[in-house]
Parts: structure tokens; sequence; C-alpha cells
């Protein structure tokens, strides 16, 4: 039986290639995301046609029992959770306070911060009875310094990334390794950035500064890292890891 | 008419002891309190007695609209608020991921982060207009780290924490300091850490480290740094900021 | 007998105000900067015209043991230390490294990093042995960040945060309060910005952004934190603070 | 021709260990160290007896031009450095102020700090010119956080971080991969933790968490993350990680 690596907000751009890459490795790709049955179809199906395995489930995560139901039916049906890459994100883009909804800040919590513990709630446990896991958590700039515009993000985010240490405070002795990923930088990624972007202004931004020249973090690279963390010996485990592309700047520099 | 100094949180600690600085200084102190109505008199009439001048509400930050009511019937009634102190915590102790129920990972966000959030919405726009105001929030070490046991906490605090960092992005300009006061270690407060240790426990806490070796932190000593804060010209604002005892150890040295 | 500030880089900016502003208080300011006696006599003699006591010594940090000597000297001969504030910069403009010296990277740490080892090495033995004392150390952005072309001053501040925080892990508990002031914005100082910018670029700034619109730091504001960290009792004492004007942006942001 | 990966700081712990990595993937390993000749000959033949290229040096990296020599004669004689390890360490122990001698303090500033400049000074150029290089620094707590009795280590490690930054902010977008590797705890290194704890506390403290527990770090097992580093696509670079073990609490948890 595969180990699995469970993907929760697996779009085209990280969680989807992220998958890929473990489906590639050995593991049974579960991956979830909230809408486009179609795009799911497609992504399971390109796993399998390189030769992996891999299942898709449409999965909301402002539902409530959805994560934690969909965690025990693939303990129970597919075999157990070795890796989590928890994916989902809240970015709404630059918004003012004023324009900034109730609905909208709750919104991110719910996604960003709550559905981690959720997923923690339901997965630590079975890891640490078998005495193992890995939880890898996308994150982003807006968990280590809130910009202007991005009131319901940063606090998100910010919630999240102390949350991961908390999870690695209580779990990492018991053989659960979590890892926060600091994203930081435009990802080219046709779901989250193409959306925001457009059709047009993603081809712009993508020929300006992606393929040929390397300045949008390529999800197919960042799936070396990720695949890197959950390949750490134990006696030398990351917890908090940058990337960006190498023209772009941290974003402690202005 | 006197400027207003709005407290949300004023138990018998930093919330009242600040509100009665700020009192002493020509401010009409506002106190907000989920509970114990009788504690609120006490507060209230101890700024009186000493010739200044403060009212006293209850009010459960959980409910919906009550914080923006209280601000709408303060300007209404009381005058404007020309500073606000965020005093809600929500440390509930240390706790394994186990025993921390959805109701009170929930509470800790609604408390710690989202009243915040409900209250710069109702607060910003009336001080945007007048173009200026403080809005002070106490903060703790789990703001910037999480430690064990503190998932609840430590994910409300830093998305707290964030939040401050965007509106002070977008309101500083306009005229609004926002400043975020990490409170790292044992306040002398009886209805927080006196509640949390129980009487006898307190006690000894505070015979052990308190009143002769000053090893908590003085609310009253506290006060005059966030009056301070209040006081600061425009040209040289402080968004963060750090409170220990002297004798404590910082929360980054083991 | 007057207690005593000792003002370690004292120009015409940040040092001398200071200096000015404790002098008001009812200290002797020890005024100490590298050069420019004209200008030193003019900021003692300002604090002597409104009635404050004040000394003025020129002291290269560069050069061997004339801090330890001076220190000495103020400690026999005009009386005891209980306030040092470490002013010295290092900031050379922004340099390529091909274009950052040996001779420039060393000087940096020599004034920014070594010279306040040097400083904490000849006072902290007294101020431990009196029981009290306050060091107030002026930092700069590049202590938390490393921007393009700071090569010289970031490694240097860098090191002087950390100096700071283990000054203040030994010597915060017997007493001895270390306050690092991160002043994370451009300065309202002629000494150090106006040399950098000369008259014209200097005056074209202060106009666009300094006296009316507060958009640089005003020392003479700065001064009052300062001061107020002095005043800090011991229950409630400040490590770090940050300091920019409210128009500026803070160094997180971008 | 190899690649050339040159380690500064070749003991038997992590510098040796990442060398010897490094030659089993191609590179031929140039191994500095300070003293020891005899040990540095056992690395070089480890190497070579598993089938991998490497040659040694003596190298006191507190002398002048020693770096800056050994540079130009790896590229003319050797070949291009592809990888610098710069792995020098400046860890003294714990010691208070008055025990800190000026010597001291600026050793650790010359080995931890300027060193690493020197070393960018000399390969930067060259670097630069090829469009491609990683340079990887080994770190420690103390480049974040000043513990006791750290004044000397905290204040060179802070100094290389910012330094490193500053490095990053000018070279990665010319293509020089610049990796600050922040080793936050005990490693299973003879040469160093082995000489500091004498051979009885070392096989001591190895027992307690070393080999079974996997409770040090195991260069072995760090390695590979250095050498992941070395590898990662340019569109995803990491600047920061850390590493501990998965026992070992992290510096920011008490």
């Amino acid at each position: 039986m595969k180990p699995v690596c469970l993907v929760i907000g697996a779009g085209a751009g990280i969680g989807g290639t992220v998958g890929a890459r473990f489906a590639r490795e050995g593991y049974h790709a579960v991956l979830c995301r909230r809408s486009d049955e179609e795009g799911l179809r497609v992504l399971v199906e390109g796993i399998e046609s390189e030769g992996g395995s891999a299942s898709g489930y449409l999965l909301d995560a402002m539902q409530p029992d959805v994560i934690e139901d969909r965690i025990a039916a693939v303990e129970d049906e597919i075999g157990p959770i070795e890796v989590v890459l928890f994916n989902l994100g809240a970015q709404i883009g630059d918004r003012p306070l004023a324009d900034t909804s109730y609905k909208a800040f709750e919104m991110g919590w719910r996604l960003a911060t709550f559905a981690l513990y959720r997923t923690a709630k339901a997965v630590c446990p079975r890891m640490e009875e078998r005495g193992k896991g890995t939880i890898l958590v996308t994150s982003a700039t807006a968990a280590v310094r809130g910009n202007k515009g991005q009131h319901s993000h940063a606090a998100a985010m910010g919630g999240r990334r102390m949350l991961c240490q908390t999870l690695n405070a209580e779990f990492s002795p018991k053989g659960i390794h979590v890892a926060h990923v600091l994203v930081d930088g435009a990802v080219d990624a046709p779901d989250t950035l193409g959306k925001m972007l457009g059709p047009e202004g993603f081809q712009k931004l993508r020929e300006a500064r992606g393929q040929e020249h390397d300045g949008l973090l390529l999800p197919a690279k960042m799936a070396e890292t990720y695949l890197h963390l959950a390949q750490q010996h134990r006696s030398a485990w990351t917890h908090e890891i940058d990337l960006r592309a190498y023209s772009d700047r941290p974003w402690w520099n202005h």
C-alpha cells in the first residue's frame, strides 16, 4: 500500500504540482479543491498518465466536517496519510479597511487558519499513533508583515504561522514534521495569480518575468523543495524556509 | 469637552489602570468589560474619586454589534474618541491540541483578532475624518512565537499582530497612530493572572516576585508607557514596543 | 551632584538634542563627538544658556582607550553615569561590494559594534555596583534587514543589535536597563543626513517632508521617547522600540 | 573539469561532511581548516577512497590574504568555484562580559563576519562573471537572539546574518544564490562540540540524545539539505532555512 500525500488546496499551481511530484515519488496523491471538477480530473489523470496514482475530491473548507470526514475516509479507504500539504490561500487582493467586509475577514480566517487547525485536529492523532508524519504548510509574505490593504489575508496568515509553531512545539517531539514554507513572491499559478490578473495580464506577467527569466516561482521547481522537506531526516528538520525567484526582492528589502 | 479614551477590556489590571491614567491626564475614560458590574463600578468610582471622569459599560465582544454600537453611542453622547486601548485577551492556558475545542479556538480569534478588526472598522473612519487618533493594542508574547499548548492564543495573537501592521500601513499616513504593545511577561493583574492561578497561587507569585522585587509587570507603571505612546509627536511614532520586568527573561532568550 | 548622561556620538541631531533634553531634566550632559570643536561648544553653551549643565569632549572612537578613559574620567571628575546614550553611526551610504573597502567594512564594525562593547565593558561594572543604570542605543533599520549596498552598515548594526540583547540578558537582572531604539526613517539631522545630502539636497528634503509635514524624524520629539525609556520603572522595561514618522513606511512594508 | 565546492571551515562535523557529500555529487571538494593537518588528510583520503576528488589546505582565517589567495589559487589551478560553504564558527562558550576580552570579541568578528566578507569579495566577482554560483553560510541561533554570555558570538553572528542579506540583495539578481542556514541546536560534531565538552562529556551527550534518538543534528543528514539548497532552481531559491533535531526546542520556544 502506497503512503498517502493529502493535498488540501490542489489547484493547477503549487497544490496540484506538488501532489504530482509526490506521486512520482511513490505516494498516492489525494487532491482536494473547492471547485472545478474538470480541472481536478485533469490533474488526477495527469498523474495517472505518468504511472502514478491519485484521487480527487471537491472539498469546500468553509463547510463543517468536510475536512475531518475526508481525512477519516482517506485513512479508512486509501491508506495512512504520511504527508499533508495544506495549501489553502485566502488572498483577496488589496482592499482598504472600508472595503473589507466582515464576511471577507472571517472567510480569510476560516480558510487560512481555522481549516489548518481542523486538519491538524483530524490528522495529528493518527500521525502521532504511527510516530511519524509530515505537515507542509504553504505560507505567504503576509504571514510575516502586514501590508496595506491586506487586513484579511495578513491576519489569517499571521495566525496560521503562529499555529504552525504551536503544532510544531507539540508534535515535533512526537515525530510529526511541521514545516512552514514562506512563499515570498509571485507564483506562476494559473488558478490563483492567473485568475487575479485575468488571462491577458497573466500572460503579460509571464512573458515579462516568467519562462525565460525564471522570475516567477515555478511550481514544478518549488515542488522539489516541498519533497526535500518531507524527506529530511528527523535529526535535521526544517520548520521555516523561504522561497522566491532569484530576481525578486525579499520581503525585508525595499 | 474632554477627549475620550475608550478601553475595551477594562479589568482591574492593565485596562482599568491605563484608563485611570488617561483620566488623570484629562481624558474621559470609557471602560468596557464583559462582566462583573460591581468591579466596573469600583473602577469608575475610583477615577471619579480622584477628580477624573469616567463611564462604565458591560460589553461582551463575542456578541454582534455591541462594539460597533458602543463606539457610535460614545461618539454621539460623550465625545470624540481620541484614544482606544484594545485590551481583550484570549489566554486560556496551555492545552494540548486534543483538548483545544473548536469553540475555544474560534473564541480566541473572535476576542483577540476579530474584535480588534470590528473596533477598527467602527473607529477608524471617525478618526480619519478628524485627522488624528491613537489605537493602543495590548499584545502578548504569543503574537511572536507559538509555544506548546498555545494553539488558540498564539493563532489569535499572531493574527492580531499582523492586523495591527495592516491598520498601521493604511491609517498611519492619515494621522492615526497604531501601536502594538508586546507585553512579554506576567502582569500583576488580579482579574486575569489572579483568576488563572487562584487567590493563593497568585499571592504566592506576588510575594515571590511582585511588590518588592518588581518582578511582575505592574499595571500602574505600564500605564506610563501607554500614555507616552499616545503623546508621541507624529514625527516620531512607535509601532511596536516590548515591556517586561527587569528580572524576567525576554521571550527570545532561553 | 547631578546624575550624568553620557552621550557618545553627540552631533546636532539625535545625540546633541537628547543630551540637551536630559540636561533639562536635571542631568549633567557629557557630550562626546569625533570632530567639530566649534559645533560641540555650541551644543554645550546651548544647554548652559537654558540653565542646564554640560561638558563636551572630542573623542575618536576608532582610537584605543579613549572611550574607556573618558568614562573613567567622567566618573572620577563629574559624577556617576546614570544614562549612556550610545549614538555612533556608521552609515556610509549604499555601495556595491566591489566599492566597499576592507577599511570601510572594519570601520563600520569598530564604530557601531566594537565601540558599544568597549563602552559596556567600561560602564557596566560601575552601574552594576550601583545596582542601576540605563544604556540607550540608537539603532537603524539596517539592524534588522540587510539592504543592497549596506554591507558595512548592516553587518555592524546587526552585530550591535545582538550585542544589545546579550548585554540585556546579563545586566537587566542586575538593574541595568538596555534599550535598542530602532530609528526606522530619515532623521532631520544636519550633521549626518545633512552632510550626506549636501546643503541643498537636505533643504529640499526638509521642505518636502520636514517641518510642516513632520515627515522626517524630529530629534526634539524623539528625545521625549529616549527620556521616557530612561524613566521607565524597572517592573516594565522596554528593550526594543521602533520610531518613524507617521507618513513613512515601516521597514517591513513595501 | 569538475566544478569546485570550496569549504572554509572543514572540520569533522558539518564542513567535512558537506564537502564529502558534494564530492559524491561530482564536485571537487576543497577543504580548508585552521589546523590539524592529519585530520585534514583523513577527510581528503576519505573522499578519495569513495572515488571522489578533493584537496585540503590549512588556512588560518585570522591572517590577511590567505582566504583571498586560496580562492585565487583554487580558481587558477583547480577550477571554477561553483559552491562555497562558509562554515567558520566563533563560539567560545558562555562568558560574562567581564571575562570576554577585547581579543575574543574581535576574533569573533574576524572569523565569523569579516572572513565571510573577505570570501565574498574574492569569490563574488568571479561568480558574477559566470552568472552563477552558490554561497552557503552555516549560521547559529546566536544570529537571531543574543543569549546571556554570548557577547562575542552573537555580535559576530548577528552581523554575519545581515551581511548574508546584503550579499543576497546585491548578488541574487546576478545569479548568485546566498543561503543562510540557521543551525538551531547541538551538532554531533567531534571537532567543535566534542572539543568543547571533552571526550567523556561528548560521549555522554551522544549516548543521551545522539545516535538512536537522533536528538543531535547529524552532519550527514544536514548535508542533504545543504546539497538541496545548491540544487534549487533559480526560480525558487531559499535565502533562510532553519535546522534542528525533531526532539529539540526551537529557539523561539521556552
